[in-house]
């Protein structure tokens, strides 16, 4: 069956019939209300009303409109009130937040779709010509606030790619693919897989994000370990800006000057839009097999994890959580059947007897894939590894549910928001040597500054890519909305986290992208004068600043601004 | 001991008492004059006097100097006739000759080695107020012409990194080191082994380049397939500049925005100066095993590198020579005893039994490294893979051949050049399915080219570097010199192979940079708009164009203006 994008909810993730079932993990609510301490279950609302959004009216530009139907399909040019609603933001806390509070002033005046890249670069002169602003728009997944209207005085279109989704071309030989970049994840794998190949890039978006986004945001999929990011996997790009069409050759390694494929990838939009790339595929794997392991603590973990990666024996993928990401991992499991439930208080018993302190361990999953010997050999040394560090395997039951569910994850959100509690992520990357300080560090002002509020916090950690020299360290926190202070309360403990990444050494973000999120850290990040050449860049490849205006150039005073976000005009 | 970086010769490659030794290899001009069909020993000169260098004078800026001498020590600048000479050029064929005839016009007025990030920061904020170029050298082994003054009109300074050498810290569990940029690559493997650790980046120069070099020119070492090239060890940079310094931090991975990262690599010092860099780094390999095969031809030698791709068993490094690149590698071999004379000639009939046609034969050397275990898996796994593409294993006598002399390619050249030949090398990568077309195609217009001068050809290839996608191709030319016109015969035979590239999808260069040997094919490559957006950083981040000016920013008609080079005023 022919894949078919489709756009997400826009008060929440995924499709629109498809939410969180809480009735198959019975224990997920409980556990979230006891670690809480919610007494009561309030609904914020249940159904979600489009009628309730209060949008601003839609700016026309005639000439602008004229010059795009003289070549654009009706059927490409919509003002349609759900579709601007849609592409009014990404998926991030702020922008669930206003649109379920019926705001959506950074809805877009007009949505395109077009077809072909002599549409968007034709799309693109007509903008400029009319200083309309153009804001390139892929599965709207981003929860870093890439999408979001900086620039609320000029017309905007949002350039949706969706229906630029073909996979061009396939050198299955040398194992590379030229492909559209508004292709999803599904049915570029499923284009793939007929030849035999695949991109191998899972990131938790994957159903609802595009080749494109992937690509402007230096996004990391599940399997970066084995894989890599996916600036690891572009070996050429097309970018359409409007001075031009940036080109590269599908060649694997250069020596060609400055590396311009770097200066499209990361360019969330700023530049131009990213029409199609070749990437790096991979045959697929013969077998893959996901199993669980537990740790006596976090520590033995991930120096099990560091341990692999030194012995050269990286995993497909590789996920660790610290005690409380285990607890809700726990909690997240489906219904025990009486037979399950004894052997879980058996399974128990043994851990005492082996010297775990329950409350301290912590749960990994582990896939291994490829070459069907090779599978077995690289299991066989991991789990070797793993034992030496107090390891037990859980077997590949863990995997199997959490293979059923890997894409499922961001639908908590929603159910929780429905539920007035407020939850997101903050994550980063660091050396082995900074791991657990920086961890440490986080989860304590983290903590702290939700307390603040006067509710219970609740965060968890996982290590979620390893590298030769580091890992990724992903913090996800929950805690009671303080009716009538949400997006304030929000923002105190969002801003903590990111703060305690520069305070220690370590990255604004592993690979959620810049957007408006991260942007006051960006000058501590990459100097003052890394921003300085971005901005060259964007003045020489869009010096009418119609792409995606404002992003990855932070003002004068970038936080205090970032601390009024959401109640400036745009909303 | 202590090691301390020299200048190389300035006629020539390496140490000025280091020689290629013709008689440890008494094969190898007997075959050079057979294939190009020399019949007497010419020499164009034996003993270099520096007397014969017609230098320009060294045009002086008083109050720049004034200003340097307020804080570098008076050994810290050199105006003396042999260094500016030295600094004159890097050591491509255009460089070498014009030495060996007497020209130095690209020598810079003025050569200075600081000691610090802020003698560096000082330097080119008096460099910008006066006007004066400033061209950073590490150790001058580019053959790209990297080097070359391009602009004569101004005073130019060069700015010897090699006082800047020391490995700052060292993060042996994380495997990462900050390192000054100035470090040669024998005193950078010797201060990291103190901690068990190897950088791993062994390119054919590294005896006599350095690391901020390799970063600048995006260097490819021996062992890229196992390490990477230099710009997948780079995890932090700081570059200096007239608008302050770019920095970035030290973690594995991250999303944030444009990687600035690859600004600073790759920017051939038309930006700045690299003054440290972290850089990731490696447990020092237990075993090292490097082993000669044969393959019948040079099909089935590249369909078992690539099979070893696909099978993930990737080498530390491989080399696969064509059977003119063998017949070469052969007539270099060291004098055979009557024994192994004997043997040669068994071991010949041997092939021929096995259905070799010789002169079709391809030589590979494959090294693997690593932990003892791995590497007899490794090795293993490799062999069983060769042998089923027919080779014959030569054991590992030819790959400690290879190893004892891996450093010495360089020094043929000047023994070439003594006697009126000219040699020079072009190499490029491309994926997979491209390597014997392009291969066919650039051996084709090469001889074609150099027939054309009335002499005959020598030229080979070999596989130098593999990747996922594809692999580096790297062709080697000679022919005997065309007296009085040997530098448009030299131009017109590059140029042929750099056309030949950019016409048959391939790059301008894998790890040699653009330098002026490559610039007119720039824009082909990256595309005219990345070009313009390099001018674009280069104008924010030099705004008054002091740093190696000229470089990465081809004219409107650069081809023409580089079939005029080494007639023009800068020599």
């Amino acid at each position: 069956m022919a894949y078919e994008p489709r756009h997400m909810k826009w008060w929440g993730w995924g499709d629109e019939d498809v939410q969180f079932n809480s009735s198959a993990h019975p224990g997920f609510w409980p556990y979230a209300k006891s670690v809480l301490e919610i007494e009561a279950d309030e609904f914020s609302a249940q159904h979600w009303k489009l009628d309730a959004i209060n949008l601003p009216e839609a700016r026309v530009d005639e000439p602008f409109l004229n010059k795009l139907r003289s070549f654009l399909a009706p059927t490409q040019i919509s003002k349609d009130k759900k579709e601007r609603v849609v592409h009014a933001y990404g998926k991030g806390f702020r922008d669930l937040f206003r649109l379920r509070h019926g705001l959506a002033n950074s809805a877009p005046d007009l949505i395109i779709y077009p077809r072909s890249e002599r549409e968007i670069c034709l799309t693109l002169r007509a903008a400029a010509d009319r200083d309309v602003v153009v804001i390139p728009f892929g599965g709207g997944s981003n929860i870093s606030g890439c999408l979001e209207r900086m620039d609320a005085g000029r017309v905007t279109v949002s350039l949706d790619m969706s229906r630029m989704r073909r996979v061009l071309e396939v050198d299955a030989h040398s194992c590379t693919a030229r492909i559209e970049g508004g292709i999803f994840g599904p049915e570029l794998e499923q284009q793939l897989s007929k030849y035999g190949l695949t991109l191998g890039h899972f990131p938790d978006s994957f159903l609802h994000s595009t080749l494109g986004g992937w690509i402007a945001t230096r996004s990391a999929g599940m399997q970066s370990d084995k894989y890599g990011k996916i600036e690891d996997m572009v070996i050429a790009v097309r970018m359409v800006t409007t001075e031009g069409i940036l080109t590269t050759r599908a060649v694997p390694k250069s020596s060609n000057g400055i590396d311009v494929n770097h200066i499209c990838i990361g360019s969330e939009g700023t530049l131009g839009v990213i029409t199609e790339a070749t990437m790096r595929v991979h045959p697929r794997p013969e077998l893959r097999v996901v199993s669980g392991y537990l740790f006596p603590e976090f520590e033995s973990g991930i120096a099990a994890m560091h341990e692999c990666v030194r012995q050269e024996c990286m995993p497909a993928m590789v996920r660790l959580n610290d005690p409380d990401k285990t607890a809700l991992s726990l909690a997240f499991r489906p219904p025990p059947s009486p037979l399950s439930h004894a052997a879980g208080r058996l399974f128990k018993a043994y851990l005492r007897a082996k010297g775990f302190v329950l409350p301290r361990a912590c749960l990994m999953l582990t896939a291994v894939e490829g070459r069907q010997n090779e599978v077995a050999r690289r299991l066989s040394q991991a789990e070797a590894i793993y034992r030496r560090f107090g390891a037990v395997c859980m077997g590949e039951s863990a995997g199997k549910s959490f293979e059923a569910t890997k894409f499922d994850f961001p639908h908590i959100r929603d159910f929780l928001l429905d539920r007035n509690v407020t939850t997101d992520v903050s994550e980063t990357s660091t050396v082995w040597s900074n791991i657990i300080p920086l961890y440490r560090e986080t989860m304590e002002v983290l903590r702290a500054r939700i307390l603040e509020s006067g509710v219970r916090p609740w965060t968890g950690c996982h290590i979620s890519h390893t590298y030769q020299s580091g890992a990724s360290v992903y913090f996800t926190f929950g805690f009671k909305q303080q009716s009538g202070h949400e997006m304030e309360q929000y923002l105190r403990v969002k801003r903590a986290a990111q703060q305690a990444f520069i305070d220690h050494g370590a990255t604004l973000s592993h690979h959620h992208a810049v957007g408006t999120e991260h942007l006051p850290w960006l000058a501590a990040d990459i100097s003052p004068l890394g921003v300085q050449a971005i901005r060259a860049i964007k003045n020489a490849l869009d010096p009418a600043n119609i792409m995606n205006p404002g992003r990855l150039q932070p003002s004068s005073n970038p936080l205090e601004e970032w601390m009024r976000l959401p109640h400036t005009a745009h909303g």
